[in-house]
């Protein structure tokens, strides 16, 4: 092994010369090698500089050395050793020396094979010449050596060569790079080896490089970052996102930080229409499906790379973008303010062949059929004041019609055009789509490129690493022809592995992905996938053939796909149920009316019912009164009066609680919360209109001496004509209790009082609640009754009679007003 | 003068033979003329038809007399004997016979032949074959006549006459119609004359016709409608807008109607992005500025024929839509949901050669410029549930680059599609723009129109009156080929004022404005009139040379140009001041800190410090307590934290008043209402982090027995640490007043009381405010001052010591907190 001094001085016979001519530490190489291109005819300016700068290395900057794990695999041959002689080519030229160590388990002769092989295939950039070329290349491969790490006393005999060559050449050791190229399942090994063993004395640095997979989940992620973190320091692991090597990725944060002027009033909900990330694939998994039945389109695209170019578009920009740690702290709160995926924000499919593949490839059994998807569309929104309501569509899949990356930022088109449409002017029209593109690579345009609408504004690039792309005439990109935009790409088209192989060394750390942020990810998108787990993907042909099978739609938060599969006969998204579409039952219950449905009909019914109720009551009196209960079953109630119903009159309208928790308002399990979190953030309730229940005064809650109970009555005595509530809504106990009056507790059954105090079985026992006397003074009471577990109770209280003591329910019985039970099928009929 | 029958009968010798045959009354006419074609060879079918009507008519219904006053005008000449002829074909048959009036102020020579030249143009529908229509036209002019009418004789004459050939033919009189084509001065005269003179006996209806305009302004209008009320029922009047008569508009409602499955979900803010109503046309004023210059744009099409169309969109669509008082009812709720206009609604321009015709045609002196807008654009919100946060775009001009009427409904994209562009399909892709086009006429299609988005759904017309429309290859409208649409365009295309005439006759009052609509509309327009009644307009050079000087484009409500006029360097639409635009001042004054700026600036200055405040607060404890005054200058500063502070922390924010007034606090003049209305409805800030000042408990305000401040007091002690405001916003009065702290009251400024009952020198003067010592015990306290009325003040007090008694805002003094004052430039510089 020889290290970066003794390579170049076996090489070339001038370097004595050059030493020589640069003893003045600090003198820059470049405008030497620049100002005599006769004298150095046989040497480029390049390899001039780069052997002039290792022979000023080793007196500035130390050693470093650089151990590819994996060093024969399949990502070191693509991309890994290209990466390294990159680095090389950039480095060695400024004050560092460097070693190469390709490692695997194979034994030496064999892995000396396999990596030269490995190294044949390195080539330099356009501006080397062949020539030149071939000697950086010879150079590189004299500082790049293969050996065997297999057992602790291999990783120990590296280290003490590694120091051996370092004092033997009179050099410092800066430190040392390991680079993680192998199965997740031999980090741990390898891990405890390079700790116990391996590493660099003091005053020299450690980086370990990781590849994903980073686990499957949010357990598994967690158990290897608490393994990892019990061995690095966070500050020297680098975990690569290979996406946020590429060029157009990379360039988000300088194009948002250069163009701030321009972007400051339009990167926000007011402007932005909606952003897409988004990376297709023709290939499909042939070969690997080992891999990837295992993990899946979600897990191998959206929970790494398509959600890391989300944060760096969410994210409030730092005033300083090269601050790494703020970076890192921006991108971590644009997790913090994700809404929670639910089963409703994504559709998933799967390529026609993917099983059969699968069968093939892992020995299943010719009835196996894949629940993996292979294609993924899942809308997220990002609950802050800057982004709510912006759908942020992620989309990723194998087998479809184009390979394509990109994230496309479209903005609101809030202009009107005076002129008929022919007349419009790109560039001009406000009327035209403004866009900001971040090509990532390949589709039509089949380069990376950073787009912008020149209607939108003209755009600062860094001017050295990128040019105006030239126009191809016809082509379209978004829905416009490319002389619409400005656009520019990478003057050299680069790796994403040689980039950040240099960011590794240069120790930007905001071009990875620390343990915080990816345990954020999991935890983001592990409840997608275990909703996912049994679903079956929509099966499609793959290619062109998809035709518009896979196209979705969104609407109330939903996700689904826009063409209904044959068999298939819902509702589509956002679709509103029709009165005609009811099937709804009508009987009695009680000797009262009851009405019952499937859920989602019973709940459309109940919330009609209620704005007719308010509709007469505004009309009458100019008011309406309404008294709600908590719990599960009205959130849907909630959730549908919020979407659906436009003339609602929500002005006019009071809300008042039927019941209450001794808990803090603000406290999740507070009834006035699922109110306040389903309902009133949607709609417009004028604030002295709602009435939370007062179970908390002074800073108490439901304190006796207080009288919150006694508060809420004479509130309602004051604003509800007669204590009569318009309409009182009330739900059932599997006990047969209702409001908070339970069957063990004697109070609110009967008397004066108008609202009482209680006692709970369950936790927290007390309770605030309307009595019973109160309640059967309503106008109208709707008793809401949902799911199976409710069967037993609707069956006994069908039968008994009134009973209040045993059964509150049964207490129930307007003097004056209509009583109307509203029961699902499964709680009716079981 | 002669009836139907007696004009009949001198015709064609046929008739004797016609009623015999038709003697049996009931029998249809229609089967037997296309029973016996050959029988009556001379007589087209539709000839036949109208001629055995006249026969039925006077049996059956009555006689119609219809007087169209101001019979040799422009109007009646162009559309309304063309109308009534039209009426006479459409109807001779059915049962009723007529005779037509023309009316003017001209003697009855010299009318007479006016008239019949009017009448000359008349012409029958394509279907009847011209000597049949010649006949028919015959028919008609003999049923015509000219009558001067100028005194109450000539209306008492008339209406004698009308009864004596009544009688005479032994006919019954069904009612009279008086159709208004004169200038509106003259309305009151006429309808005078016809009111004592001139309505028809007992049994028989009278409607009159008005033609707008109906008023400049809601008081004109009132005025008018005042005048005609004391003289004609409401039902007796038809208002015409002839926009409710075009075949497009009339069948905006039947399409919404027949289409209710289909739109019943997309039909509101979730689905539809924007809805544009245009009306464009290429001529101008010139030869009629004497009327236009009274007008202008707004109007003369905006305030009319658009806000019908907007109507008919946007209201709730009755079951029954043939009910025309529930759809009158429905459309008075539309006027009633509409957000008020500002001055920022709209932007208004002139045509370049507009006051030079006006000066010609006026004779006004050479420096003569009108501000009378002849374009306007007009951005219109409806906030109910429905429509909540829709842009209705409403624009019309004159001189504009072509002719076209349309109203648009843009839905929203919310789909995304899995193809590559290039692939996708119309009628299939949820990507390609989906919208509904109610095409009045003209434009490049150059016809009515309803045209539906393929991909949006295949929607249902009448199938007699529409018919779908042919391909026009290379055609494409509003984004889309033709071939996109599903284009339907009438069998017939019809003048509106043939179409309203008939429903004049059939009493289909809903395609007419009553008193109610037509004020409401005044009331929503006339205070943008008045705003814009000194404003320049934009001038624009006419026609295709506009180019885009005229698109103009919205942001947080308001509507502005896309693009600057050279002279103006004003910030674009939507764009939040950048901190390096601020051009702030910073100064002392009383020995604190003072920033100074223009208003904007300054609120946009004041708003960041809050942030940042609340930011640290946050940081700090969890929690930023903020105390708001009311009044007018923290309007535009509740605005600015609303739109564009997204980082703002309000979910941990508490917000408190400085000061209420004793009234309700849904009373306008409620501090906490102004709170309300323009920071709580547009932010989320939970429920019970929101303070009102408890100045109405047990239905009475500020009463002593329910010590309110001691309450609020208690609220402070209990939810703020040490009773510390993170941050208190203050104003200063013209007297010197702060909070509701007032010189001639001594509450409230020194002393243990945290929160105080005062008196105001001015209305309401019960105040409830905080103290003197509670403000000083604040973090940090910001008193903003604007505009040039607290000059002497600011003055004043910069001179003053610490006289809180005399001058309350001299005691504003932190004891251990930051005062800052934020003045703008007019109050601190005058």
């Amino acid at each position: 092994m020889s290290d970066s001094f003794a390579g170049a001085k076996t090489k070339t016979g001038t370097l004595i010369l050059v030493k020589s001519v640069f003893t003045p530490v600090g003198m820059l190489a470049e405008p030497f090698c620049k100002r005599h291109p006769g004298f150095w005819k046989m040497l480029t300016v390049a390899t001039c500089m780069a052997l002039l700068g290792c022979l000023q290395a080793q007196e500035l900057q130390g050693h470093v050395s650089i151990i590819l794990l994996g060093a024969t695999g399949d990502l070191a041959k693509k991309y890994l050793w290209q990466g390294l002689f990159q680095l090389y080519l950039d480095e060695a030229g400024k004050g560092h020396s460097f070693t190469f160590h390709g490692a695997a388990l194979t034994d030496p002769k064999q892995g000396q094979q396999l990596m030269a092989k490995a190294l044949e295939t390195l080539s330099c950039s356009q501006d080397i010449a062949p020539r030149q070329c071939a000697e950086l290349k010879d150079q590189f491969l004299q500082l790049s050596q293969y050996r065997q790490l297999k057992t602790t006393t291999d990783y120990s005999a590296l280290s003490k060569d590694i120091e051996a060559q370092v004092q033997h050449k009179g050099l410092r050791e800066a430190g040392r790079i390991f680079y993680f190229s192998v199965p997740p399942f031999a980090y741990a090994d390898i891990a405890r080896n390079i700790n116990s063993s391996c590493r660099p004395g003091p005053g020299a640095w450690l980086r370990v490089v990781l590849e994903k997979p980073f686990g499957r989940d949010h357990n598994s992620a967690q158990q290897l970052a608490t393994e990892l973190g019990s061995i690095f320091q966070e500050e020297e692991m680098y975990r690569v996102d290979h996406y946020l090597g590429k060029q157009a990725v990379a360039q988000i944060l300088p194009f948002r930080d250069q163009n701030r002027q321009a972007l400051d009033r339009l990167w926000n909900r007011h402007h932005v229409e909606r952003v897409e990330i988004v990376m297709k694939e023709t290939v499909d998994a042939e070969g690997r499906t080992s891999f990837y039945e295992e993990y899946g389109v979600i897990r191998d695209v959206l929970q790494n790379h398509l959600t890391e170019i989300l944060t760096l578009v969410a994210m409030e920009l730092p005033h300083n973008i090269s601050n790494a740690e703020t970076v890192l702290q921006h991108k971590l709160r644009v997790f913090q303010a994700l809404r929670d995926l639910q089963r409703g924000s994504a559709v998933v499919g799967q390529y026609q062949a993917y099983s059969e593949q699968v069968r093939r490839e892992l020995q299943k059994p010719e009835s196996f059929q894949s629940l993996t998807p292979t294609f993924a569309g899942v809308l997220v929104y990002i609950d802050n004041l800057r982004w709510e309501g912006v759908p942020f569509i992620l989309m990723s899949g194998k087998a479809l019609d184009e390979r394509a990356g990109y994230v496309r930022i479209l903005f609101k088109n809030q202009a009107h055009c005076a002129q008929s449409e022919a007349r419009w002017v790109a560039g001009r029209s406000q009327c035209l789509p403004r866009q900001v593109v971040f090509h990532v690579g390949h589709g039509a345009l089949g380069s990376p490129a950073v787009l912008v609408s020149r209607n939108l504004f003209s755009p600062s690039l860094p001017a050295q690493g990128w040019q105006e792309l030239e126009g191809q005439p016809g082509l379209r990109l978004f829905g416009c022809p490319l002389s619409d935009y400005y656009a520019y790409s990478p003057v050299r088209e680069q790796d994403a592995y040689a980039i950040l192989i240099s960011h590794i060394f240069h120790r930007r750390k905001d071009s990875f992905i620390t343990t915080e942020n990816l345990l954020a990810s999991w935890v983001f998108w592990t409840p997608l996938l275990d909703s996912l787990a049994f679903e079956a993907p929509r099966i499609y042909p793959g290619g062109a053939e998809n035709g518009h099978l896979l196209d979705f739609e969104f609407s109330g938060g939903q996700l689904s796909f826009s063409q209904q599969q044959p068999e298939q006969l819902v509702p589509g998204p956002g679709s509103a149920p029709m009165p005609s579409d009811f099937q709804v039952l009508r009987a009695q219950y009680r000797e009262s009316p009851l009405i019952s449905a499937w859920p989602e009909e019973l709940i459309s019914k109940l919330a009609s019912d209620i704005e007719a109720s308010a509709v007469r009551a505004v009309r009458r009196s100019g008011e309406f009164h309404l008294a709600l209960s908590g719990g599960s079953s009205p959130v849907a109630l909630f959730q549908q009066l919020a979407h659906w119903h436009y003339s609602f009159p929500w002005a006019h309208t009071h809300l008042w609680l039927v019941d209450e928790r001794c808990v803090p308002l603000s406290d999740p399990e507070s009834n006035f919360q699922g109110l306040q979190a389903h309902l009133l953030q949607r709609i417009r309730v004028p604030h002295y209109n709602v009435h939370p229940m007062p179970v908390q005064l002074r800073r108490r809650l439901c304190a006796e001496e207080d009288q919150g109970a006694q508060l809420y009555a004479a509130e309602i005595s004051a604003l509800v004509t007669n204590s009569s509530f318009d309409l009182v809504l009330l739900g059932m106990g599997t006990d047969g209790h209702t409001a908070s009056l339970f069957p063990q507790s004697p109070t609110g059954l009967d008397g004066e009082q108008l609202v009482v105090m209680t006692q709970s079985p369950s936790r927290p026992h007390h309770r605030m609640s309307l009595s019973l006397p109160l309640i059967n003074r309503a106008r109208r009471v709707a008793v809401l009754v949902m799911g199976k577990m409710k069967r037993e109770i609707t069956l006994l209280v069908s039968r008994v009679g009134h009973e209040p003591q045993k059964w509150p329910i049964s207490g129930v019985l307007p003097s004056s007003g209509q009583l109307v039970w509203y029961m699902d099928y499964e709680a009716f009929l079981g």
